[in-house]
C-alpha cells in the first residue's frame, strides 16, 4: 500500500467522469465538450441542465419536451412549503434548504430506486422544485398567477417568484448565465460529497442533501454571500486599498479570490464580470463594479490571486434586488443539475468510496478499569 | 500530477487521524489505543463516547459529569417530535432520521460556530438526543415517567423507550456492546462523507446529516436490516444450504459478509456473535443463531467471505424485540460518536477535501445553436 498521505485529496484522481473538463493550465472549462463561454452566451439554463443530465445538447423538440416536464414538476406540497415558511428567519437559509431537500426525498414516491431512468425523473423534478423552495426560504407570498405561470422559463420563473416583480429580459439573461456558470465543476467538495453518499447505493436526495450541507461552508458556496457583505463594508469604509490593507494586516481571508484548481484564473469570472458591468450601467449604479475591479487589481498585485466565480456574481445578484441570504441557495439551484449528473454517473458505474487514513494516534494501550483510573 | 485513477479511493490515505486504528492484516481494531474487545467487555457506551470525543477514557468523576450532561441534553422539542411522528410509515426510517438531524441543526443555538469547545457541546447534545428521536421514528408513545427517567444509562434508556418495557440487565449489556462496536471505524464511507462536508467549514449537523444519508445505502449501514430479512426468508425456506445455493445461482449478494478493509475477518463479529448466542439461549430461541452459524460456515467454504459486524447484530436486535426498520437508525445512534470525533478532528486541522477526476468525456466540440441542431 502506498503510504503517501493525501491531505484534502489534492491532485488525487478519485475516479473517472465524462461530465466536465477543467483544464487548470489554460483555465478552460467545458461541459460534455462544450466551452463554458459558448453555453453561457447562447443557451438557457434548461438546455445546459439537459446537456448535463443527458450528455448531449437537446434538439428543439427535445428541449420543448424537457421544459414542459420541468414546468409540470414545479409544485411542492403546501404542507412542506408551510413547514419551511414557519422556520425562524434567524436560521441560516442553507440549513433550511438542506432540510427542504431531505423532506422532498421523503415525499419522492420513486424514492428507493436508483436506476438511471428513475434517477433522471427524480433529478428533473428536484431541479424544477428549486425556485418554489427558494421562494419559501424568503417567505415570499407569491401570487398564484405567478406561481402557476407556465409561460416563464426557469430563470424568469425563479427571478419572478424571488423578487415578486416581472423582471426585464436582461435581468433574466443574467440569471440564466449565472445558473449556467454555477451548474457544474467536476469533483468539487459538494459534488464529491454527493458521490460519496451515492456510492453506498443511497438515493439521489440523500446525496444532494449531503452536497447542500457541504456547499454551505465558507470555503465553498458560502463565499458568494461573504463577498457581498465585504463589498458593503468597503462601500461604507470608502477606500478600497485602505480596507484591503486593514484586512490583510489582520490576516483575514478576502472572499471571492483564488481557487484550489484554477490557480491561473477562473474563466467563469470574466463572463459574469461582463454582465455585472452591464447591469450596473443599465441600472445607473456602477459603484459595485468600480469597487470590485479596484479590489481585483489590488489582489492580483499584492497576493497574486484572481477572482473566482463568486466574486462578480455577488454584486450582480445585489443589483437584481436579491437578498444576500439567498445567494448560496441560488448556487444550489444551479449546481443541483451537476450534482444530479454525478449521482447518476456514480450509480451507473458504482464503487463504494472508502479511503483509508494514516493513523497518528497512540500506540496500543493496556485497558484499565474505571475504578482503577487515576 | 499522478495520473493513477483511484476508483473508490481504495487503499488511498485520504488524511491523518488519531481516533481509530484498523489493522487489516491481523483484524485488529482499537479506539485511541484501546482494543475493541476490552472496550466492549468492560465499558458502557458513555465511556466509549467520552473516549472518542476526548481522546482518553474518563476518570470516575469525569464520567459522572459526562453522563449528567447527556441526561440533561436528552430533550427534543415537541414540535420536532410531532413533525417526525406524522410522517408516513411508508417512508424509510433513515430518510426520517436524516431529516431529523437536519432539523436539530436548525434548532441548535450554537449553530454557526465550529471551534472545538462548541463542536463538543453540539456533539454531546446530538448523541443524547438520539434515543428520543429513534422512539419518534417508531411513533412510540413513551410514558413521560420513562422519558424523564434520569437514572437510566444511555443503553437502558434507548432500549426502554424503543420497546416500551423495562429491559433486563443482560439485554442492556447487549445494546451497550452493540453501541460500542458500531461507534467508530476510521474513514468508512459515512465518516468520510462527514469529513468532506466539514472540510468546507460547514457545521457538525450538516456533516452528520451527510453521514446518515451515506450510511443508509445497502453497501453500508443498510446491510443490518437486509441481514434480518434474509434470516427470516431462510427460516421460512427451511434449508440454509439450499437457500444459499439459490441466491448464489441468481448472482444475488449475501448481506452481512465481507468488508472492504477487513478481508481476513471482522473482530467485532466474534464479539457480537457471542452475545447473540447467549441471548438465544436465555430466551429459548436458538434458531437464528443456528441458521447464522450454518450460513457463516457455508459462506467461508464457498466464497471465502467472513461475517462482518452487521451479520450477528441483526439477530441480536431481533431477539431484543426491536423492529427491523430501526436497525440502521440504531447504527446511527452509535456511530454518531465516531462521526462527531472525526468532524472535530477535521475542523481542528482543516484542509478542504477536493480531489480531481480523470476526464473520460468527449473532446472539445464546436457549439451549434439550437435552431441548427439536427
Amino acid at each position: 500500500m502506498d503510504r503517501t498521505v493525501h491531505e484534502g485529496l489534492e491532485g488525487v484522481l478519485a475516479g473517472e467522469s465524462a461530465i466536465c473538463e477543467v483544464n487548470h493550465e489554460v483555465g478552460g472549462l467545458r461541459y460534455y465538450g462544450y466551452e463554458i463561454a459558448d453555453l453561457a452566451e447562447h443557451c438557457s439554463f434548461e438546455e445546459v441542465a439537459y446537456l448535463l443530465l443527458m450528455g448531449t445538447l437537446p434538439q428543439p423538440d427535445e428541449l420543448r419536451e424537457f421544459k414542459e416536464e420541468l414546468v409540470a414538476s414545479r409544485p411542492v406540497s403546501h404542507k412542506t412549503l408551510d413547514f419551511l415558511r414557519q422556520i425562524s428567519p434567524s436560521v441560516k437559509r442553507m440549513d433550511v434548504l438542506r432540510t427542504a431537500v431531505s423532506i422532498l426525498g421523503m415525499e419522492e414516491t420513486l424514492h428507493n430506486k436508483n436506476d438511471h431512468v428513475t434517477n433522471l425523473k427524480k433529478a428533473t423534478r428536484l431541479i424544477a422544485q428549486m425556485p418554489v423552495i427558494l421562494a419559501a426560504l424568503l417567505d415570499q407570498n407569491t401570487k398564484e398567477e405567478v406561481r402557476s405561470d407556465s409561460s416563464l422559463s426557469h430563470a424568469a420563473y425563479l427571478l419572478t417568484i424571488l423578487t415578486g416583480i416581472r423582471p426585464d429580459p436582461f435581468a433574466v439573461k443574467v440569471i440564466d448565465v449565472s445558473l449556467i456558470l454555477y451548474a457544474e465543476h467536476e469533483f468539487n467538495a459538494s459534488t464529491f460529497a454527493a458521490r460519496v453518499t451515492a456510492s453506498s447505493l443511497s438515493d439521489l436526495h440523500s446525496a444532494i442533501t449531503s452536497a447542500i450541507g457541504t456547499l454551505k461552508g465558507p470555503l465553498h458556496g458560502g463565499a458568494n454571500e461573504a463577498v457581498m457583505e465585504m463589498l458593503l463594508e468597503i462601500a461604507a469604509h470608502g477606500d478600497v486599498a485602505d480596507y484591503l490593507a486593514e484586512r490583510l494586516d489582520k490576516k483575514e481571508r478576502i472572499m471571492g479570490f483564488g481557487h484550489r484548481v484554477l490557480r491561473k484564473g477562473d474563466p467563469r469570472s470574466d463572463i459574469i464580470k461582463n454582465y455585472a458591468k452591464k447591469l450596473g450601467e443599465r441600472m445607473g449604479d456602477e459603484q459595485w463594479y468600480k469597487i470590485s475591479t479596484t479590489l481585483e487589481t489590488l489582489m492580483r498585485q499584492q497576493k497574486g490571486l484572481y477572482p473566482n466565480l463568486d466574486f462578480y456574481s455577488a454584486s450582480a445578484y445585489y443589483l437584481l434586488g436579491l437578498p444576500i441570504p439567498i445567494y448560496t441557495p441560488l448556487f444550489v439551484c444551479s449546481r443541483i443539475a451537476g450534482w444530479a449528473a454525478h449521482v447518476m454517473e456514480q450509480h451507473d458505474h458504482n464503487r463504494l468510496i472508502r479511503p483509508r487514513c494514516a493513523y497518528t494516534g497512540p500506540a496500543a494501550k493496556t485497558f484499565v478499569s474505571l475504578e482503577e483510573r487515576v
